[in-house]
């Protein structure tokens, strides 16, 4: 019987991946992975490769995925579940780890860089900051397991908000934010973070939609929400 | 005049470092790291090593270090600022990198893996998960930049919440918690999280403050409040 990893590949740039999952994608025998795992991750290893590129909320391919790594693990030593991220920011990866130890077959779970950190940080932008004085930052996915829009329940009044998979609910999601934050408050949407199509928009929470839809924004695209958007003029630079 | 690096040295364990990191490590001439950052790390390197391992809040300490970067920028080609974590999550990153950019000299900030999340996967416990309909977390700090406790308005009402360099202060911190959370949440307690010297108590937010006295908790700890905590029960064996 072999071991199932479910590893982080992080946010896109290939760069920033750990040691640690490097060194498993070079030993694997299997690899399971996802649509946005950087391609040239895949170059380095020998391992059988299948492509299961998620679309939100498929639960039927769920399934699937987590009776593959079951299958796979019977006969292979090594099983990779290569995720975008991190497996566990809105990534899955506690319900394929579950699965597979009801079956009896070891996993470990291998962290990542997260997306929600990292995509700002190359824009130039801090989830945190004492310069801006930011002292928290809350990352939230648009839909809700019960695909449900998220409610402002999960929003704090102050610090740093990070959304995730929010373009397609946009304009549902923009009301909310408005429920809870001032319309003032500056914003940052990124779209295709960490990768060579990165691109940045910046405005305020009152036009965030609108933004969305003039500059046709597509996903994977984060939006955050606060004052170290302003950071971004002094730090821009470094990406 | 040389370039400065502000990179994660991620959480702990050694091999959650980045691809990039360990590659600027190997390359540096200076090396300026705290007291967080996992020293096996700094023994496949010929940089000159500087230790400046930070109390929480000493502000001379950080003057020095930011003149410290320009002046070694000035002689060396690549100064790498290694700090534990992700220099992004209160880890002042922006401040040393505006400060260096602000003296000509080129600055570039790499992600590392977060503690906030990583800490807690190594215990068994996703910071998001549809089994347990937690859409959110948020991460705060203790002690604010004001040195202020954190107040309720940085705390939202659901999801999960992490909390980072809480335990000093954490009479206080309860009271802000049980203002806004509820009394029987689940909560974890993690001391030298992802390392060797794990340590992981569980109990209710009702007890926080007993449990972290009575287990003799000491920092570095992550403190998690949420129904996430409950998935540990079926996922530590990953550990």
């Amino acid at each position: 019987m072999g071991k199932v990893f479910i590893v982080g590949a992080g946010p896109g740039d290939p760069e920033l991946i750990t040691l640690k999952a490097y060194n498993l994608i070079k030993k694997a025998n299997v690899i399971i992975y996802d649509r946005l795992v950087p391609k040239t991750l895949l170059e380095d290893t020998k391992a059988e490769l299948i492509y299961v590129g998620k679309e939100i909320g498929d639960s039927k391919l769920q399934d699937y995925i987590n009776e593959l790594l079951v299958e796979k693990a019977k006969t292979n030593s090594i099983v990779v579940r290569l995720k975008g991220g991190d497996p566990y920011v809105f990534g899955r990866g506690e319900e394929e780890c579950i699965y597979v130890l009801s079956h009896g077959i070891e996993c470990e779970v291998v962290p990542g860089v997260s997306s929600a950190i990292a995509v700002p940080a190359y824009a130039g932008i801090p989830v945190t900051s004492r310069l801006t004085n930011s002292s928290s930052f809350t990352v939230i996915t648009g839909t809700r397991a019960d695909n449900k829009i998220i409610d402002a329940s999960y929003i704090p009044r102050e610090g740093t908000l990070i959304i995730l998979m929010g373009i397609h609910v946009i304009e549902q999601l923009e009301r909310v934010l408005l429920s809870v934050r001032d319309y003032e408050e500056y914003v940052a949407i990124i779209e295709n973070g960490t990768t060579e199509k990165q691109r940045v928009i910046t405005g305020r929470l009152k036009d965030l939609s609108k933004l969305i839809i003039e500059h046709k924004i597509r996903p994977p695209a984060i939006i955050v929400v606060g004052d170290v958007v302003k950071l971004r003029e002094k730090l821009w630079k470094l990406t």
